[in-house]
């Protein structure tokens, strides 16, 4: 029986076209975040399973996890996210690094989820993460690195927003403001990181639950609910205004403002899914009515470094998925156009390969990128050969050009075709680049 | 109890300087290859675990995959070499590719082994893969590619030493000139692949238990030794010389010494120990005395695409890890040396964040890479930290600079300090990165 030819299913094979498009949303997040003084780092894809244990959410845990046991006992498992892997790394050289630090990386990603439109089971996340920084330059920090890869893409300012909240405020709601108790809290908080995904009079059933009969009667509910609703912090209940937390999301919000970043809003039902959270957490939403949905997010995590055994470090950091990001510059027709390394196709028509081989490699080490065709097919077999590649120019190398040493080059875009000298084709082909790429 | 720091036994964290001389590396690979006409591909680290048995070697498949079940009852394996998939995805489109295709990888790849110096059980790998040309051209191509990347890694050709040799040669030899049985020829290709590892007596006294009575009477062991003894194609005995094979050596040979290529050699003791190969092998030595092993290799193999039920294509291809190529410019002292990323770390001393975020950004959207410490943090400490991120530029905001628009810039290697508009600083970075990058 023949070997299926398909990969692991909600994974993804990479084709020269699909992997030029990844390497091109690669290389602007990376000089975005370099612009930024963030430096790149790597872990391996497998870590011990107790890394993710309890750090990271139970879904992902119980359910998402790729793990087993490695032929020495180890238990081990794929990445689930990379924010356990770089608090390790960090940890383990606490003493040495200087602070602020700024750490990034593009890892792959593994979860056992049902594959659907911008969820899959391999995918790659842009990780940047400023550790040292207890105040909220940090955070606005992320969310100007954000405008900042947003903008990269093309993306206006109308196509994409910005909620922010904080833990801590959504902790004395709950505890202090509405004296509901931890339990209860802790339930609350997972039901309304997916009130999203329900209906109002779902979600009302469910909060119902939670509440015990005298809060029922009180009306805590609905309290709640009126709370969750507001959508500026001066419109907040006094306490809840006066806390310390509301003053540094204002005090973000201001920062953006000043920095012409306007699309940023507060949002006190905006939860983030991961347990390390401490205080203020962002999420950036797609503003498509046919894409309605959260696309990246981040916020403070003061605690986790302090679980390998050392003095914590106050930590923001974020994470943003390439399917994500694809879904929304699909969406808003902003998918950057790539073509192929290849700059020269080399169709060899004479029968002296050595003299062949050697001009291709004069052209090579003049800087040119050059796939030589040695078949003999047919010229027009050749063409239709690398126009399906999209390179962009065919040198003919014949006995007549090998002789003279004026090469046919042909433009496969515009079908014109000339005679020139290896020099001048060098640079024909290096100015092109050079148009490309701006 | 506090959660360990160390990585996966075997494999490795990658901190910004290791981080950086990786990329470097692999920015070395990418330019020779794609200077070949090569395109890049990716597949995904996981695969179903049919894909590798019985197509790689014995030993991977039985002891050094990464084998587990997934949450659907899926087998699945983390990838041990990269061949597998990519005949996977050519073949899924073996009637829409236009030939000769050219791909290249630079995937990471796991094997459960003692991890020993330059061996690790995560290491990445470059995979250079030529499909649709069935002459020696192709196979000349991996050997100018070899070459060009380790020249292009300053190498000396006398650093390291290509050697090849022929499958269907030594088929022919162990089957047709010698008389021996299939199942004694597969023992002994496995045996002679291991030579270099054991004495002399130890490989004589295994060839013996492979040999019967009758063979071991008419010396075919010490003929075989001897055969195997000789060094240049010239010397083998008239059959194997005539030998078709033979004389596509010889062709590769002269194809290489007319490319000024003259450390290539033939060796009938060098087999490659992936199953898959059907015709002429290769494989990169480092000649330093202290690390005289293998580095790299690869051959032709035109069978594998076929498995997957289309028609096969010829295809040649070499794989060279990451870890051995380490060791070996480590060797010869020459690792190339990379600076941070960050150019500029700017310690801000005025009270004035508003404006001093503002003037940073500017020079970010001039190009500059930023990191910007707000930390009031005593300058000192903050030229130490710029220090020992190998950072090349300190500015200082303090009022006076934001006043007067001329900005202190220390460059941290020789200490040299000077006040300059933010224009004349963009250009001073950029200029010492143009320098930096030649």
């Amino acid at each position: 029986m023949s070997l299926s030819t398909q990969p692991y299913k909600g994974a993804r094979d990479f084709y020269p076209e699909d992997k030029r498009l990844q390497k091109q949303m690669f290389s602007v997040w990376r000089n975005v975040v370099e612009s930024f003084g963030y430096e790149e780092y790597d872990a391996p894809v497998l870590e011990p399973t107790e890394l993710y244990a309890s750090k990271t959410s139970d879904e992902i845990v119980n359910e998402q996890t790729y793990s087993f046991t490695d032929r020495g006992g180890r238990n081990i498992t794929m990445r689930t996210e990379m924010t356990p892997s770089v608090s390790r790394m960090v940890a383990a050289r606490r003493q040495e690094f200087g602070y602020p630090l700024r750490l990034y990386s593009i890892p792959n990603l593994w979860r056992y989820e049902r594959p659907q439109k911008g969820r899959l089971r391999e995918f790659w996340q842009l990780n940047v993460d400023l550790f040292g920084v207890d105040n909220i330059l940090a955070e606005f920090e992320m969310i100007q690195i954000s405008s900042g890869i947003m903008s990269a893409f093309e993306a206006q300012p109308n196509m994409y927003q910005v909620k922010i909240n904080s833990r801590k405020l959504i902790n004395y709601l709950l505890e202090d403001h509405l004296k509901i108790n931890d339990v209860q809290s802790e339930s609350l908080i997972r039901l309304i990181d997916k009130k999203d995904k329900m209906s109002g009079s779902e979600f009302s059933a469910k909060l119902n639950t939670i509440l015990d009969e005298n809060q029922r009667q009180n009306n805590v509910g609905s309290k709640l609910l009126n709370i969750l609703s507001i959508s500026t912090i001066e419109d907040l209940p006094i306490e809840l205004k006066q806390h310390e937390s509301s003053q540094k999301l204002t005090e973000l919000i201001n920062l953006c403002n000043n920095s012409s970043i306007n699309n940023v809003v507060f949002d006190l039902s905006l939860m983030r899914g991961f347990d390390y959270y401490t205080d203020i957490v962002f999420e950036v939403f797609d503003t498509h009515p046919e894409n309605n949905r959260s696309m990246f997010g981040g916020g403070r995590y003061d605690g986790l470094i302090g679980e390998f055994g050392v003095e914590p470090v106050p930590t923001v950091g974020f994470g943003m998925g390439d399917a994500t990001l694809y879904n929304f510059l699909f969406l808003h027709n902003l998918l950057p156009k790539v073509s192929s390394s290849v700059e020269v196709y080399a169709a060899v028509l004479t029968g002296n390969k050595n003299e062949a081989l050697r001009l291709i490699n004069e052209l090579r080490e003049m800087g040119v990128n050059v796939a030589a065709d040695f078949s003999g097919n047919k010229l027009e077999k050749q063409i239709k050969n690398a126009t399906k590649k999209t390179v962009p120019y065919m040198l003919f190398v014949g006995d007549n050009e090998v002789e003279s040493g004026q090469f046919k080059l042909k433009n496969l875009s515009s079908g014109k075709e000339e005679a020139h000298s290896l020099q001048r084709i060098v640079s024909i082909v290096k100015d092109y680049r050079n148009n490309d790429s701006n």
